[in-house]
């Protein structure tokens, strides 16, 4: 089975006009095919503040209205995704951006709750794998919006740390997948006030012993579910890491990070 | 050779969401493969007076610079774009949107011009039409925004009416293509204040008759030079039509609108 790497990238680098330039190189440079799913950043907060739409929060949870949908597709479907398909292509590597509705490619259904209508907001149903198995045996390299769509007309705003394991799941049944997940941090901390205490390899079934530990708290429980959830369906592996530290794991073989696997 | 059929629809239609809807309907039901360019309407002008860009005219003819290409790049190629994508999917239409950038299909370089910067403006070097008959080939439909890039990672503001001609001609290598260059008239018209007085056919030839006759005038010479241009290049026909009639002319052969033919 051929290796295909798959990169999700957030507000850190997104926001940052360098360090996002300085991923694309390395991104760029990666050998092997791979798939790039960005996040949103700060960008379709400052805007939505510009043109005067106010946050909606329900139970402290932010709802996607109409006017937000927009803002949220513009912001990443047009300027972020468009601007990095740009930069990579003129870094050699063939990318072409997507949101889900392109191609139908990735298909969702807006969030079913108990209590709390999120809005435009979309859970994710089926990523087409054929499709975006034909683009990468033919070098082209995908970029992904976290922006879905309904089949009924319906764009929804995407959560980009599920869209992007989710699409490492569907790709796992065609390649072997490692799924480089980035955040701000260098790895999983042993302990939080600690940069250098990343812990170099977790196990699934470590994972629980890590949350009865406290080491797993807070933002991290939902990043580590969904990568347990991505291990138990089929990805080889997931390496939770920095966005500078990517391009050395996969070219040099070095352990940046914490790589979780499923023993 | 097959043919191929390539829309292109302007602001009369993209401003107006029912006028869209019902257009995306008739566009779904054409047969044969088919590529739809949009350009971007009021959007990108209200978005841009909301957040306080001022529009920059030197001599009378409006600049993109940095923000106006970030606010063009997010409405055209972000909510316009995906919009419509997202319709046709719903429609049973295999749509999937592309800016120029991706998978580099529409190069451009700056304009370059002898006395006014128009900043962030792209003219066309190259269509990859082979990319393009790929996905026609595999059922697919093109939606395209008018924005393009120069390869060096810079995107560029496109007039959409020289891009849906630059694809018609691109295609017309591979495909025997018609071209609906659909604007608010139903027609070329004999007298302008005679919404009835369309004049069915013209051809090349016939053009430089019509100028010297005052029949086309003003806007419309930009127009017609451009299916001038088509036709010389290659391209079957080019029908000068409103939105609305797209469908009668293409699947019931009828003739609405003003057809131009080479000779």
């Amino acid at each position: 089975m051929e290796t295909i790497v798959v990169v999700k990238i957030g507000g850190n680098i997104i926001d940052d006009v360098d360090a996002l330039k300085k991923f694309l190189i390395d991104f760029s440079k990666i050998q092997a095919p791979k798939v790039l799913i960005h996040g949103g950043g700060k960008l379709a907060t400052q805007l939505s503040k510009q043109i005067g739409i106010e946050a909606t929060l329900v139970d402290g949870r932010r709802i996607t209205d109409e006017k937000t949908l927009d803002v949220v597709t513009m912001v990443y479907a047009g300027l972020i995704n468009k601007k990095i398909v740009a930069q990579l292509q003129s870094m050699q590597c063939n990318a072409i951006g997507f949101s889900g509705a392109d191609a139908n490619c990735i298909q969702s259904h807006k969030r079913v709750h108990p209590t709390i209508d999120f809005g435009f907001v979309g859970d994710i149903d089926a990523v087409n794998a054929d499709f975006f198995a034909e683009l990468l045996d033919k070098n082209y390299t995908p970029i992904i919006a976290p922006i879905t769509h309904d089949g009924n007309g319906q764009l929804l705003n995407t959560n980009a740390d599920t869209m992007a394991a989710a699409m490492s799941i569907a790709l796992s049944k065609k390649y072997k997948v490692a799924f480089y997940f980035c955040f701000e941090k260098d790895g999983l901390l042993k302990d939080v006030e600690k940069a250098d205490s990343v812990i170099q390899h977790v196990s699934v079934p470590q994972i629980d012993i890590l949350k009865a530990d406290k080491i797993i708290t807070d933002g991290m429980i939902p990043k580590v579910d969904n990568i347990a959830n991505a291990l138990q369906k089929g990805v080889h592996k997931v390496i939770l890491c920095h966005a500078k530290d990517v391009l050395k794991n996969v070219n040099e073989n070095a352990n940046f990070g914490t790589t979780f696997t499923i023993n």
